[in-house]
């Protein structure tokens, strides 16, 4: 069966750049309590890659209070912001002056079990590739093809699924950020050819700094997660995981000590439920 | 300034996957005599490209109706089909019974210089570099934010940019295939790893079988550019265009007798303006 659209939603539709190239970016942000804790790191995140890829930045007054009025109307939940080089004619060239389009929209926030944070979660390595990109790696672009055939990968029994390059490098989750922890430092890929640069990585980045532990960006590999005491997933909606089985791979003491800190830490950034 | 849509309208873009996760393929079909010559070809790879997504696939002789009937009232010109995976909750797994969501549109048909024919064209090397993604190397996806960088290079004296990958490979134009002859023999670059598998060059592939040429997918450098006796750019909308100069390297005899051969034989698929 093909869906009937009107000719006036189809043009919306076929004449936004992106859909028709994925010309554009988004975030996701959590809403808790009403508000927005993370607001303006994401405003930070999106309007970096409005500069890298060269497009006019949003009014950023009215996209925050965009934000913060379907936040506090919702209560609790997730807001989405794409930004859309707009509507352009057919062809990649993008227009001189491009008519950004900026949408908001609220979705529930996904139900998350509380042993997620205090027992932590399974993961599965995905066979989908990701892909390398230097041109728009740590990009939180619209171009998300990668991630869709990884999660459709995804068994019943796995919270998330990991996502390793051509070389075997591993990059990040479907949709989450990275960390493995050993002899009480932090490490997270490097995203300099690809991944998407989460809010959450570059906050727990931080916050590993501000507890004095050394955090640093490095290329990882299977091997280096055989080793690892501890492993995390980081985004902005569900704050940390604690990870307990790759696979056959099992971790047991999980939160782990360094996990546990981190995880407090974030949560007073406003999301008690982050708490482990 | 930031564009006003309705809540209806935003719902249809921000609810439709292909926007949201470039979760969709693409076609544009040149439109001539008021048919589209090569409409089963490109009917072809859409279906392939289904069915390497998990996609369902469209009604054939529907989606072929719609396309044959704007053709008809058009005259000229190209049409889009696009192809999402349609409206799903948030997040990148795919639903299990997705509800496809088909488009079709008419643009015009661009403006070429006849002289891009009998003359050739100047290319330039794009910096902006093209990704490496087995898992999605050679779809028409909607993703296409590497090309739309690169276009935005182009200078006003270049017909189209080239786009190498990260090693140096040279892959593809931002919108066409590449084709180099060297000592009467055809190559093409692989597309395995990056870069669109285009409709034209398949049939130019076929094309020069049929002509007792030999024809191989190989890895390109830019030193074979250098040694090639003719390049050639293919794509759908614009048959086959000769190269006659890629930066400061100049090629005379333009169109030599290889592409000269090519060119004719393709137009008479059906665009006699592909003739050189």
């Amino acid at each position: 069966m093909i869906p009937v659209l009107s000719t006036r939603e189809i043009s919306i539709l076929l004449g936004d750049r992106g859909l028709a190239y994925g010309d554009g970016l988004f975030e996701t942000m959590r809403v808790e309590g009403g508000r927005v804790p993370l607001l303006h790191r994401h405003l930070d995140r999106l309007f970096a890659g409005c500069e890298r890829l060269g497009m006019p930045l949003p009014e950023r007054g009215a996209l925050a209070a965009r934000a913060e009025g379907l936040a506090e109307s919702a209560g609790a939940g997730v807001v989405k912001v794409v930004v859309t080089r707009g509507a352009g004619s057919r062809g990649y060239r993008p227009p001189e002056k491009p008519d950004l389009r900026v949408m908001t929209e609220i979705h529930p926030l996904p139900d998350i079990p509380r042993s997620h944070y205090t027992e932590g979660v399974s993961l599965q390595v995905c066979t989908t590739r990701i892909g390398r990109s230097p041109a728009t790696a740590g990009l939180k672009h619209l171009g998300r093809l990668e991630q869709v055939l990884a999660s459709s990968e995804l068994r019943g029994d796995c919270a998330e699924g990991l996502m390793l390059d051509e070389h075997g490098h591993v990059i990040e989750g479907t949709r989450c950020n990275l960390f493995l922890v050993r002899a009480g430092d932090v490490f997270t890929p490097r995203l300099d050819m690809s991944g998407v640069a989460g809010v959450m990585r570059t906050l727990v980045l931080e916050t590993a700094g501000a507890l004095h532990l050394r955090a640093s960006e490095v290329l990882v590999s299977m091997e280096d997660l055989v080793q690892a005491d501890e492993i995390l997933l980081t985004n902005a909606v569900i704050g940390i995981w604690p990870v307990s089985r790759i696979d056959e791979m099992q971790w047991r003491r999980v939160p782990g000590p360094v996990g546990r800190r981190l995880m407090t830490a974030v949560s007073a950034e406003g999301v008690p439920s982050w708490s482990p």
